[in-house]
């Protein structure tokens, strides 16, 4: 174990994680070198262009903007990928495994789409590839999900895993903000990009929980499969019916074995949950996963979600994971195989509550009509709220919250509601959880 | 890897969780077989009573009530302990690593006493021990301080590690119960022992934060090295003027680095939180371990801390990584070596902010006197309640918080409060954190 001297790294990115990455590896170098028993050696970074100002001191000759010097250098002994985006990470990645090099990458869209390939090329080639910072980064729940909580058969996964809406939500609820107001002011502070899409439309969401769930479920489950609905709809009056009403809204990341078999639904969508629900109180950017195992019950694990020192943190101790098996000598610990490719539960399927908030024509009798479409699709009605709103045009607001119902019936019933001559529009339309 | 036809494990202890291994290990023998690529076989169970009546179906044959047979069999690779206490538990841990067993244990007092000595020996021998189920049962903890955090400077611990103490302070929270009802209610729910002491005098927390805070701190932290006061002192009132203060009351343990050296603060007390943090937020059994690092700022982990069916999921998951890495022949990965013996910081050096509930004479200038001894020692008082409380007695209740102080200050200057001939007593004496 002695006889290796040093370990030697490669960096393919060297914006906010990476450039965190190579200070921290150059801060720390003495108390993991102790840890490994050699050093590691950062010995290459790609850069689209070597003369950039940075605000990092880096020897300078590291830098290179071509990939195959780090990929068919066999030297190169872990690879981290810091570049975000599909491509070329991918394919940089690809190539890293195949010339037998650990990989270590913080990149949700690469995992969440190609996470089973790249995970069977490294097993095939006797290394791995380490992606504890693709979600949650300052939340260790990759690696708890695949050592510590490997005893249980998941139930399910309930996450908040996007700061950005959270944020947003946050902001909201406590605040009263409208969504746009909330959005330039995460925008401002540098929680929200520019453009907000990926984050606001749960797309981020979407990837991090496929990650998730193929994970605590043993088997495939692709961005695409998991059911996405974004926050754009919610207004600031919803969060206050909803506390009226005992909930907090959240974007909801949701992953669930449904029965005993492979069936499972994954979706992303906000939802209603009781104000004193653990997950409920996860405020601003925090993230939070909270995991049902059938033996150890609820698990709740938070913290930041992104952030450089966050990511960052994660990165390094995958690499000291990774560094450790290549000065060992060890293989990777195989992946529980699953028994029989899962199946995506189709949404129509799904059994909740819900909350409705329905503009109506302010007359007698309106309730009823609306009662009515709903007791013919076996949808009963647990509460309602009437409320004053718009005086001049002659509206009022009804808020409903239903029984547990199927959402395809829910789905049905909305659309016959919505051509009721007495409706002006449906509102809102969510999910209640917990 | 193949070549192996199973992995022999023994079992010493058939209480509460060795009952529940069994179980677990019998129900899903095909998914870990599955995991590791052949079959985890147990093969000797050692009880003192084999004709003893349990609620398990196993092969009495297994049964044996001389620990040789399963401590000099060398077909026996991992051996778990879940005897509890510290003898012969201690013995037959060194006894299993010494015969180059892998250990894993869920016995805190062992680890608390004997961790630094029985992970030197497992190093030496080239197996491990592991011991996940020490602390917090249902909380992956010990293994995230191992690998996930690696990269950080662990800061500080906080932590709610006592189920049955926190079960007790919810209730005096909650209910206004006081604390023998409590007490009494947690022993007819079977969450406190007919002797409860090891809880309520914050032993078994004491015991868990010297494992934690030897694992975080790269160093030896011994049980006697914590300083310890239990809830004994605490009544209902003191919840309800905590509440008006803005806080909760907790049974905390803490460790906190000093200073970028090897000194560090480890203590268990009650103590004030606000009742925002996440922590103030833990109720009823349930734990929860607060980590900040230098890079990933705060994660909270929280989960049930105690029962069978979590404390068997932490045991089983040590058992598979164990039985892994004996089916791949992969040795123990590398301790982090601390740099330097840790220093413990005497609990006199402590600066926070103080509780201070005074019983006192009902008459004018009272708080004068006191607030002249409190000045005198450097100590400023942040804010008064005054409660009536005893009218015939004419005694009242005074509730002060200070600002932040050193603790020997605030320690001399409590003895001559107490020496006042206007103080009947000091009521209680609480520190506040966050």
């Amino acid at each position: 174990m002695g006889g290796r001297r040093s370990v030697s790294v490669a960096l393919l990115g060297l914006g906010v994680v990476g450039s965190g990455v190579a200070r921290i590896l150059a801060q720390k170098a003495e108390g993991y070198a102790r840890e490994l028993g050699c050093p590691l050696e950062l010995t290459r970074v790609l850069v689209r262009d070597p003369a950039k100002e940075r605000d990092l001191a880096i020897d300078q000759r590291l830098l290179t903007t071509d990939p195959s010097t780090i990929l068919d250098d066999p030297e190169v002994a872990v690879v981290i990928e810091v570049l975000g985006g599909e491509e070329p990470a991918y394919r940089y990645l690809c190539d890293a495994l195949r010339a037998g090099k650990y990989a270590v990458t913080a990149n949700k869209e690469v995992m969440a789409k190609h996470g089973p390939a790249l995970l069977a090329l490294a097993q095939e080639r006797g290394v791995d590839v380490l992606y504890e910072a693709s979600v949650g980064g300052g939340i260790p729940i990759i690696a708890p999900l695949k050592r510590d909580l490997l005893a249980n058969e998941i139930i399910s996964l309930a996450a908040i895993i996007n700061g950005t809406t959270n944020y947003i939500l946050t902001a909201m609820s406590r605040d009263g903000r409208e969504l746009a107001e909330a959005l330039a002011d995460a925008q401002r502070l540098g929680y929200a990009e520019a453009d907000p899409t990926n984050d606001v439309e749960g797309i981020d969401a979407a990837y991090k929980l496929a990650i998730l769930a193929s994970l605590a479920f043993h088997g495939e489950v692709r961005p695409e499969d998991v059911y996405r609905e974004g926050i754009g709809s919610l207004t600031a009056r919803d969060f206050v019916y909803a506390r009226e009403l005992g909930y907090e809204i959240k974007l909801l990341a949701l992953a669930r074995r449904i029965g005993s078999g492979p069936a499972v639904q994954v979706r992303v969508h906000p939802a209603l949950l009781p104000v004193e629900e653990p997950l409920a109180k996860v405020d601003g950017v925090l993230n939070a996963v909270q995991v049902e195992g059938d033996l150890l019950g609820r698990t709740l694990f938070q913290g930041q979600g992104a952030g450089s020192l966050p990511t960052t943190s994660a990165v390094v101790a995958d690499l000291l994971d990774a560094a450790h098996r290549v000065v060992s000598g060890v293989h990777q610990r195989l992946a529980w195989r699953g028994e029989a490719p899962l199946r995506i539960v189709p949404m129509g399927d799904l059994r909740t509550r819900y909350y409705l908030r329905i503009w109506v024509t302010d007359r007698p009798g309106v309730l009823a009509q609306i009662a009515r479409v709903l007791g013919d699709a076996q949808i009963s009605i647990a509460s309602v709220l009437q409320k004053e709103a718009d005086e001049d045009a002659g509206t009022a607001e009804l808020v409903l919250m239903s029984h547990e119902s199927q959402e395809s019936d829910m789905q049905r019933a909305l659309g016959e509601v919505a051509a009721l001559p007495v409706v002006a529009g449906i509102g809102a339309f969510l999910r209640v959880e917990g």
